[in-house]
């Protein structure tokens, strides 16, 4: 699997050409009107490269969850790439309970179904070949967390997550519990049912991704992001160059991932770890007020 | 079509036994979860009541900007009713530019295309008899804004649009541009060609939703929003009292709606142009800089 | 005492030809070149009216602090009117700690020291026989907070509190501590000397004010606000009118305090429990990961 | 003068002992009961060397201003050292408006009075000779800014300047225009009336410090800094160590200040540079919707 080594080799002399067009897909055309200057190279600012602070930042908010709630755990994966698609579990309670990331990470393209996972990479390479790119679905779990996280206006912990998961570069769509899919069954079927397990009151179903009126219901938080097919592909393409002239542009080869799935999954689990711990600190700062 | 009557009659005597039980599908567990207390009547705090302070402010919002940029306008209208969906646009460029508040507002259930609204009122009276409710999906365009609105990194446009839409009662989803179908395309398909057309820079297609890296590219600014079917429904449910017994529960006759993504649609709008305005004024902070 | 009586009487016409003119002092001038707008009467959004919407969240604030620390008080009083003030006490600990609301509150000049009190009512009426106004100081203290509050960097405790008040109207000065008086002195008279008393850390004065590094080290809490002469007085004055002529002025007789320092007392109060609140939740949010 | 030279040697082993007690003046004691743990050389978080990332920034700022208002300059100055006091100008225009960056980089102590400055560099040394140590106040103008900067409630321009220069080490006190002082004097007297000069509204005083209301003039902002003496002195203090002995400390030698004043004018510029660039890009944002 050559797809997914280690930035080893880092090639500037590769982007020569692009810096003189507007690269369909790219943040070229925005950057140029936004700022009235681009990077010479790369995506500057654009690129996913800037993420790396975040990845970092993450691990310091995970060690802090975890010591105020030992139970906490938090993962993501590769659900789907373009349309080769994990098995959906309408109850959305027995996959995400039982997925582990030693699991994950058992396959380079980080999908816990190794079956699926086979399919995704022959994709994934066949569209290598052809110079082309794929996207896909990222699923995040949050578990071990209490009731009571998130606030029940503005600042709704869907709502937050959905800001910190679209702020990473090629997210097109954010849903938490049921989502889009959500809005095809009755409200009969939709509504969790409440009951009792261990003395603890849980739900029958998570259509509800574990967030009620913005405020964390105790069951397992998840969401899924929506990652577009990698813009930079080696294809011919129409596109204008920076004197506004209609062109046909064929990128110089580089090294270019056609697939960034399973890349991004650390900066799912960075974003969602970052927002956690803030309401987690939020919680703290006026629980004990409610407690006592 | 009694459905859209508006609320002159208020019965809180309706929700007399509701104060005993955790409502399946509602705020009632976790607002008690993280307060201690829970409002007596219609899910309180957590209540689409809340919402009326957001309408006013985007009104202001929608003039600001409208003074800034004459040509702006920003138009919201339902979707998709359960799975009676309008027919697709590919290029996400024809439907999203013709669609007129006028055409928007001549069905009560304010679909565009007027057969499937047809369709869309039916499946809603169907539900109402049956006591159940249903949900859906909202899409928003905004129009006539310039390139460069929007932040690269973390206040992406995006971002902002995302955590505004997902602050509003019911909604499990939010998807800009191709969002998640786009998922299933090739980055071939999916890339939006930049073209001239009238000697200014445009796309064939806008897959993108009129963001690229954050930032405006001076398309159509489009979304989806997917608001989950009512929690409120007149049938029997299971689910465990605020003393902790597993119960049987039905609610008071009261008057609820079926469907609530008619009166949804100026929530949505409202946040957008409450988000437009504030990057229309970031903008105009820094723009006078970039341009001297 | 007439100078003190409730707000029984509004009489608009009063304002009839200010309309016309800058007021010397106010914020006529400056409200008209941010906005291009001025209200019409008293000062429109410059009026200190506006705060009663901070004396009101204040007591909110209190309410909340006091739960957390049942031993918390905070008390301000009127430490001088213009040049006339209050015995200094040189260690910052003697007066701060005895002053009760009771003593404030038995003066209508809410100076706890009733000799100065009654010179101070001497020169308001004076004053006020002159149709001129006096400034002058209000001391605020904060007891029975633990060490701990307030954050390194940018939000140091005096920082915030700083803020807080010097955003009050006709506030022109805050000091904490020493403040300016005590630039006067040597490091080796200044530096508050560390001992220990019931087996608690505590020092022998408090030139530090409560606060070392922007963080409360568990002694008393000071700090003082100079409030400027209020500019409305009942004198010809000479000014420029909205067309832009130099005129001479004198308003016509309307109801005004030659001196405001005793209604501004609850204004710094509320200021002060506010910025307190905030952080204690700060604290509260973190200090748990601390202790355990 | 020996007291001004660059920080070419580091000395850490200076500190070993003091890692053993709480020094008098400093935050040892703050920081260890916030966070538990305490830096184990030189104080530090709560170092002053932490400006220097505020310094750089403060750099950008000023360009960003300069950009949009050419006129624009900000120039600080030490306006005092213990009780050695530049003369004062009551209409504060006269000094405020002369005073040049070359006149007060003339001499180590930068102060623009010379014969001043002489006497404060003979009172710096002999502190120095006892092991002692100095503070002060610095002020600072803003010159060449419009009318219109800064809000009229919360984020009064007062407001913001006077958060970010309390936020600097050792800062104890913060007054604008008129200040402390102006409590003493008539409202008849503080007034400042309006003129006319050149056919622009001007003040005859500038008492208000460019300021009326929370927003600027378009006279000259002024405002005072106190500084505290600085903490650290070669003399025998008594104080208790981590251990919660009463002792007596003297520090072994090494290199420190008497006097930090010089050295906090670009941090005092810094600061204040950077609260402007905030307010001229609020005033950008909103300027166009006004003047249009």
């Amino acid at each position: 699997m050559a797809l997914f080594v280690k930035n080893k080799d880092t090639k500037p002399a590769d982007y020569a050409d692009i810096s003189r067009v507007y690269r369909p897909g790219h943040a070229d055309f925005t950057m140029q009107a936004k700022y009235g200057i681009s990077a010479s190279s790369g995506g500057g600012r654009a690129s996913a490269r800037e993420t790396i602070g975040r990845v970092a930042a993450g691990a310091v908010a995970w060690q802090l969850v975890k010591k105020i709630y030992p139970a906490f755990d938090l993962l993501a994966w590769v659900q789907a790439v373009k349309d080769i698609h994990m098995s959906a579990d309408p109850s959305l309670k027995t996959t995400d309970s039982l997925v582990t990331r030693d699991i994950v990470d058992r396959t380079p393209v980080r999908c816990p179904d190794h079956a699926v996972a086979s399919k995704m990479m022959e994709l994934i390479e066949t569209a290598k070949k052809n110079g082309d790119s794929v996207g896909g679905i990222i699923r995040c779990v949050i578990r071990g967390l209490p009731a009571g996280l998130g606030e029940p206006v503005f600042d709704k912990l869907e709502a937050d997550l959905g800001k910190a998961i679209l702020s990473l570069p090629a997210c097109k769509g954010f849903e938490t519990g049921s989502g889009f899919g959500g809005t095809k069954l009755f409200g009969s079927e939709h509504n969790d049912q409440l009951i009792k397990k261990d003395s603890k009151i849980t739900t029958r179903t998570n259509h509800s991704g574990g967030i009620q009126g913005g405020i964390s219901n105790g069951e397992i938080i998840c969401f899924n992001a929506a990652f577009k097919p990698v813009s930079t592909i080696n294809q011919e393409q129409q596109t204008v160059d920076r004197s506004g002239n209609e062109i046909t542009f064929k990128p110089a080869a580089g090294r270019h991932d056609p697939c960034v799935l399973p890349r991004a999954v650390p900066m799912v689990e960075a974003m969602a770890a970052l927002v956690i711990a803030d309401h987690v600190l939020r919680r703290r700062a006026t629980a004990p007020l409610i407690e006592s």
